[in-house]
Formats: structure tokens, C-alpha cells, sequence
């Protein structure tokens, strides 16, 4: 590295670039909030157009031959290691972008609008066989996307799409974690269910549970937690999710009239994913390593406030003071009887209303199915049964349609293969941060119980929110709790809470 | 024109271009829209650096030299009219974004959002001293900008300006149409409210009106008019406007839940810019001569429904009915009630709450006003006693505060000078196409009366929203009326409904 006569001209020249990638990025992530929550359903077509333009524009700035000169300018000069991050990152967004054709992406994220679009109709109708064309068009655009990145990156195809949703990581890393969990999971749902068996059920919910009512309660939950009301608004969608960009938060989730407890559940949840973007660091803006590393630690910051927080026994003290509040007491909102309904093990064909204990069990089976078709192992007409088969083998039941099945999820019907395994590895990175979090703060678990859910929030603001994506996943997990990502604590949190607690 | 041997290969690759550059147009469209209607407040200076990065991105696309080379290409190909027509236009928009570098542009970006900003704050404390500075600032980079413009046009800078937001038109024009306006508006507002001080006050409204109900009661207008619900949609901003894109339409109103007229009023009005931008040719769709005329225009479409329309008798006599169907019967709901409430003049202080026999004057003063601020004949120091000079001069009253004077309109703290006039050229067109409609049409004003008023909708469609902007203002006025923009009609109108009527 030489000092450079004229500062780090080359360097200020990316990051000006890679801004104006970043907002067009922006850009796109408001569009898509809006497509899920305002946009009216014939203005689809449109809205596809709109986006494909805005992935190309930025292809173009990404790809520009000059980009690739001021990197290799911005390396001789002499950057600071966050400057340094910046390059790296920069340098391979650009790679992947690079071994991507632009005929081919237009080709991608116009299939991907067409498919998710079938898939829609074709899972309200429990109809696979309308939607199976659709998904062999899509997955074999995927496949070439996976060997171009291939060559370029020199990764088998499946570990450059999942770098693409979590850097570093590779399937062969996945399998040995997964093999682990294998060896103790089914055992231990087993074990919990056994146990719960002597328990009494919880009480029904006993009324109606106005929306709005809700709405509130969950807006209260969220500023408890420290979600930025000022540039942030929860609003309502079929599927619960946080969008926009962290100057600019755009939350959503859903209510059930019958149940205060389910969009509750998703309200928090989603505010973990939304206080890691608030809280990345405003003096990165714009720069790559200003963003969040990737969708482990992403998933690891929902599961922390949901799973980690919310439904221990702390949690549910607080989350049932939250729902008397609002609703008047009654035996189902009691600390104990919540906390039986926040824990409680069931062997379901839902990924996403699965519990923390069975839910990894269908992760594994979704991890399994996607590299099959990816490697032409599995083919796309055989998908269903090897759904129910898999089923069968690791959680012990068959889903009696599609709906309940293979057409449960958008990810593959969205191009997205490689990004099902985050969600584990993200839980098993929450319960990482949450032991060492405890060890920290010995209070912890009396000051969530006591409302002041702010307490946990602020610890991972300083360790995790704050760096950004300075750091790889197993670095920074090893920087804060002493270790890269394993199941160890994991183990001993399903444990804790499910066979002793 | 010489026939090219492969086809109008300039022409289609030019079109290409466009597209991207209309696509960009939609993004911002779509964002602005969020901004009125969803976004947070402190997200704003995240949204402002949105903008001005599509502004230079679409800059970039149109200035880019090889445009240049593609507009004389398809000059020498064999292009239909309409092609012609596309070729016009793009070279105009491209001869006016070369006008202005990039620096003023995002110069020009950033202070409106800024002066905005500050003029909102200053509004509300009724403080113009407070957002003069920024004022000044704006008009200074306004005065670069129609210099620049003026320079690359042969146009004056007020011209040049002007014709930014209503293509052909001139000063000198509109000098001569509101010359002749002042020889004979004063002395009509003066009879009509001599007339109506005979008539019986319209009785007050009985009761509140729930905002929810004034919502669906607004809808069941729209949707009479044929407004497309499933590609656009009604929200709340504080000021109503339309926004969106043909293919996805963003209307907004207010809801004053003690007045249920004023917001009916204003979705009727916005309903008519909706259906102009839903009823232009989708076969011209991403081409210059698929976009709306200009402003006159646009504001003729709006003034023929809530003016030529709603405001009629027979126009109170389907609002009666929609009105006694959602609140239940009362005496202001009585057609012959109704319409004196909505024919009534008055010499106000706020141009958005004029009657149509008072708002010209309105516009008149900020006409003189603008054209004396940008050619430095006023000062941004000396406007609130010129404008309550004017205000004196032209209704005979003056404003007791800014707020209800120079403060009341965003578009000069926006940076848009040039725009006021067309408002009422508006007018004026919208009372010749209605005279013409109804001579077309002699059974327009029982349809009308009878609910059936899209009647009138899909006469315009055909005359107008369909020709896209294949012809001028004055092309397409004199096609469907027989006579250019004048103000014949517009006086016609005024003395038979407030003086004969």
C-alpha cells in the first residue's frame, strides 16, 4: 500500500459511485414496500417493468469498466481498514454483478414477477401442477445464474447463490452443522412434546380482539423495543415483513381478530429485522460496510427479540402486562398460561407458524429439496412427493395438500434458492448472542420482564447493529461471544427452555 | 424523408431510450406520491437525495450524445405522424434538459426540497420572514435556470419557463387572454354577488359526517366517473392531488367530517386529472406523444368535472342523491340547496377554496407577481405588500396574515414559476370543450343529472385523453371546438350560470 499524493482519490471516486447504487437500491426497496402493502393489483405489469429497469441501471454503474480501475486505484492507496472493507466488499458485488449477463438478469427478474404471480393463484387454488412450468422456467434461469457466478467466483453453484444471502458461508459448513443438529433434534422434539403432554393446555382466547386495538398494542411494543417512529411506520400486508432502508423503515404484519398473540409475535419479530437496519452505523451510510453482513445475522436479530426475548418466561411476564393493558384480564393472558402458549411444540406442516424446536426440522428439509434441484437430483415434477417424503422423515407427518406443502413458501417461486438455511443458522446465532448477552447483563431477563426490553436492544446495538458489516459473520459472532457460529448454544437454549425449564 | 433500408432503426433504438427515461419518470412519480401520502417526516432528507439522484440519471440518459445522433437518424427515416410527432417532443425534452447542467439541477433539486421544507414550518407560524432567505435562493438558481433555458430555447425566461409546464405557450398570450378578462371579471364577480345577496343563505349542514362513510360516498363518485380501482387507488394527504402513473394512479383527498362537500369537491376534481392520465393511448404507452398535452390541459380535465359537471344544476342533482344516500335526507342536501352552496361567490383570501368567478383573479396576481420576481421588477423582500396590494386591486380585500397571503401556495417555495396561469387557460378550455359537449350531446345534462356521468367521460376520452399529445393545446382545442384556446366560452359560461342562470 502507497501513500497516495493526492489522498484517496480513487476511493472517494467509488463510494460517490457506489452511493448512487446504493439509492437506486433505495429506490427499489420503497417500490417493493409498496408493491406488497399500496400498489393496486392490476398495476403489477408495470410495477415489474419498473424494477427490472432499475436492477439493470444499476448493473450498468456496477459493471462500468471505470469501476473496475478505481478499485484496483483505490487498492494502492492508503485506506483505514473500514476503507479497506469498503473495497472488498464493493469489489465482489461487482464480481457477482459481472458473471451475470444483463440479457440475463432482465430474463430473471421478469420470470421471477411471472412465477410469483402463478404461485399465488396456484397456491390459493392448491394447484402445483399450475404453477410447475412456470417454476422450470424460473429454476433453470437460476441454474445458469448459479454457473455463471460459479466460474467467476470459483464456488460449487449452490455456495454462490448462498454467498449471495450470506457471504462466506458454504454448504459444506452447512452440512456439518445441520448433521449435528440432526444427531439431537429429533429426539429433543420428541422429548418436549413428551413433556408438555402432562401440561395443561392453554386457555382459548376468550372475545374478539379489535384490529386496531392490536395495531396499537403492537406500536407500544415497538417503541418499547426503540423502533424509530419518526422515520419508520408499521403497516399491513398478507405477509409480515420489513422493508424500506434504515433512514426509512417500512414494517408491516397482519391481525387475527380471533388470536391478539400471532401478529403480535410477527410485530416482534419484525422489529428485530428493523432495529439492525436503524441501527447500522449512520457515519457508513452509503458504504459497503456500512450495511448489515448478511441474512444469518439478520434472522439472528428478529429470533433474538421473538424467540431469545419475547417468549421466555421474562417475555411473557411483560408481553402479558402489554395484552391486559389493552384488553382487560383474562386466564389466557396470565404470565404462566402465556408462556405455555409461547413455548408450546407441535409437530405442524407450516414453516412459518412452526415453534423454535420443530422448526428447524423444516429448514433441513427445504435445505435438502433446493440442492436437489439445483444438482437436477430432484426435478420439479417430483417435487411434491419428495415434499411428503421428507416430511414424513423428519418431523413424522404428511401434509394432505400443496397448499400445506410445497406451495407454502415464495422463496423458490421467487428465485430464491440458498436463502432457507439463514433462518437456522440465524436462530442458532440469536441463542449465541443471547447466552453471552445473560453473561453481560445478569439483569437481563428482570429487566425485560419489568418492560425495559430497551436494555437488550441497546447491548446489540453496540455490538452487532453498530459495526455494520465491518466483520464476517463468524468474526463478529467470535468478537462478541467468543465463538464462530455453532449449535452448542442453541442446544442449550431448546434444552433450557423445553426439557428443564 | 428518404426510406431507410432497414426500418427505422434510429426511431425504435430512440423509443428504447425513452422508455428507460419514462420508466425512471414513474419511480419518481411513485416516490412522490409516498412522500405526500406514507413516508415519515424525518425520512425526508433520504427521499430529497432519491430524487435528485433519478433527476441526473435521467438527465444523464437524455443529454447522452449518441441521443443526439438518434434524433437526426430517425429524422431521415420513414416515420408515420405520430412517430414524427414522438421525434418532435423527445428533441424539445432533450434541448431543454441540455439547457441546464447538471450542477444547477441538483442545485435546483435540492433547494425546493429545502425551501419546502422550511416554507411549511413558516406557513404554519404564519411567518414569511422565516423561508425568505430560502426563497431568494431558489428563485436565484429559478432565474439560472429560465436563463440557460432561455439561451438554448430563442424564448424569453418567463417563456421559457412557461413552456416547461404548457408546451407553445406564451406571455405574451396569456397577457392578451387576461386582458381580456379584466375588461369584463370585475364587473361580473360584482353582479353575481349582487344577484345571489337576493337568494336565501344555503342552510348549514345538520350533523357530523363520518369521515369513513365520506370516503366510500367519494369512491361510489369515482367510480361513476369510471375511475379504474384496480389500478389506482384513494388515500388522505393534507392536500389533495393526483399522482402515480396511468397504469397505477394515486388520487388523494381530505375529509372534513363537518363539511362533506368540500372533500366530495375535491376528489371530483382530481378525478378528472386521474382520468385524463387513465384514458391516455396505451398503443402510444412509453412515447412522447402517449403523454398528457401539458397543464392547461390536464387542469381543463379537472375543471370539466367539478366545474362544467358537478357544479351544475344538474350536477347537484346527482350529488343530492349520493349525498341524501349515505347521510340520510336534510335540507342543504336539497338539489336547488346544493347548488346555491356550490355556485356561491365570495371575495376569499385563499385561491384553493375560490369559486370559479373569483379565481382567475387569484391567478392574476400571481401571474404579475412572478413575472415581476424573475425579472427582478420585485423583490422576494417586498412580495407580502405587493401581494396585498394586488389582493386590493384585483378582489378588494386584504389578507390579515401571510399564511392566508404569499404563503398559501407551495408552487413558488417549490421552484415552479410558470405554472399559476395555466390554471385558468384551464378554465377556459374546460368550458370550451363543455360547450362543445353539450351541443354534441344535447341529453349531457339529464345524463349527468341521472347519475350517468361517464357519459361525459367517454366523450372526452374519444376527443381528448385518447390523442395523447399528438397535437398542441391549440391544435387539439380547435379540432374538438372549432376554435383555438379564447375566452368566449369561458365568459358565456360565467354570465349564464351566475348572472342568467
Amino acid at each position: 500500500m502507497t501513500m497516495s499524493m493526492h489522498g484517496n482519490l480513487s476511493y472517494q471516486e467509488l463510494m460517490r459511485r457506489y452511493r448512487r447504487i446504493g439509492i437506486l437500491g433505495e429506490v427499489s426497496s420503497m417500490l417493493h414496500w409498496d408493491g406488497a402493502v399500496m400498489m393496486p393489483e392490476a398495476s403489477a405489469a408495470a410495477r415489474a417493468e419498473q424494477h427490472a429497469e432499475l436492477a439493470i441501471l444499476k448493473r450498468e454503474l456496477l459493471v462500468d469498466s471505470r469501476m473496475g480501475a478505481l478499485i484496483e486505484g483505490a487498492w494502492d492507496e492508503d485506506l483505514d481498514d473500514a476503507q479497506q472493507r469498503d473495497v472488498a466488499l464493493l469489489e465482489r458485488q461487482r464480481l457477482r454483478m459481472m458473471a451475470i449477463p444483463s440479457d440475463l438478469l432482465t430474463a430473471l427478474t421478469r420470470q421471477k414477477s411471472k412465477t410469483e404471480i402463478e404461485w399465488r393463484a396456484a397456491r390459493a387454488a392448491k394447484d402445483y401442477k399450475a404453477v410447475a412450468p412456470a417454476l422450470a422456467r424460473l429454476l433453470a434461469l437460476v441454474k445458469e445464474q448459479a454457473a455463471a457466478l460459479s466460474d467467476s467466483l470459483g464456488l460449487d453453484p449452490y455456495d454462490a447463490l448462498l454467498d449471495g444471502f450470506d457471504p462466506e458461508m458454504t454448504a459444506e459448513r452447512v452440512d456439518a452443522l445441520f448433521l449435528d443438529l440432526s444427531t439431537w433434534l429429533p429426539e429433543l422434539i420428541q422429548a418436549a412434546i413428551d413433556r408438555q403432554s402432562t401440561d395443561p393446555a392453554p386457555p382459548p382466547f376468550d372475545g374478539s380482539f379489535a384490529a386496531a386495538t392490536q395495531h396499537r398494542l403492537g406500536e407500544q411494543a415497538m417503541a418499547a423495543l426503540g423502533f424509530p417512529f419518526d422515520k419508520g411506520r408499521l403497516d399491513l400486508s398478507t405477509h409480515p415483513f420489513t422493508g424500506g432502508i434504515p433512514q426509512d423503515i417500512r414494517m408491516t404484519t397482519r391481525w387475527d381478530e380471533a388470536d391478539p398473540v400471532s401478529g403480535l409475535l410477527a410485530v416482534l419479530h419484525e422489529t428485530g429485522h428493523a432495529l439492525y437496519e436503524a441501527g447500522l452505523p449512520a457515519s457508513r451510510i452509503h458504504r459497503p460496510s456500512g450495511r448489515s453482513v448478511g441474512m444469518t445475522l439478520h434472522e439472528s436479530q428478529s429470533l433474538f427479540i421473538e424467540m431469545q426475548m419475547a417468549r421466555s418466561p421474562a417475555g411473557a411476564v411483560w408481553l402479558s402486562g402489554l395484552m391486559t393493558e389493552h384488553f382487560g384480564p383474562q386466564p389466557a393472558f396470565e404470565p404462566e398460561a402465556l408462556g405455555r402458549r409461547l413455548r408450546r411444540v407441535e409437530r405442524g406442516f407450516i414453516r412459518v407458524e412452526a415453534d423454535e424446536v420443530t422448526y428447524p426440522a423444516h429448514v433441513m428439509l427445504r435445505y435438502r429439496l433446493e440442492r436437489g434441484l439445483l444438482a437436477d437430483d430432484l426435478s420439479v415434477h417430483d417435487l411434491p412427493e419428495a415434499w411428503a417424503a421428507g416430511m414424513e422423515d423428519l418431523l413424522g407427518v404428511t401434509p394432505p395438500d400443496d397448499a400445506l406443502g410445497c406451495l407454502q413458501d415464495i422463496h423458490w417461486y421467487d428465485g430464491a434458492i440458498g436463502y432457507f438455511p439463514t433462518y437456522t443458522l440465524g436462530a442458532m446465532a440469536a441463542a449465541q448472542l443471547a447466552e453471552t448477552a445473560r453473561m453481560e447483563m445478569a439483569d437481563l431477563d428482570a429487566r425485560v420482564a419489568a418492560g425495559e426490553v430497551e436494555a437488550a436492544v441497546a447491548w446489540m446495538r453496540e455490538k452487532v447493529h453498530a459495526e455494520g458489516s465491518l466483520h464476517g459473520t463468524d468474526d463478529l459472532l467470535t468478537r462478541v461471544t467468543g465463538r464462530p457460529l455453532e449449535t452448542g448454544a442453541f442446544r442449550r437454549h431448546l434444552e433450557g427452555r423445553y426439557l428443564d425449564g
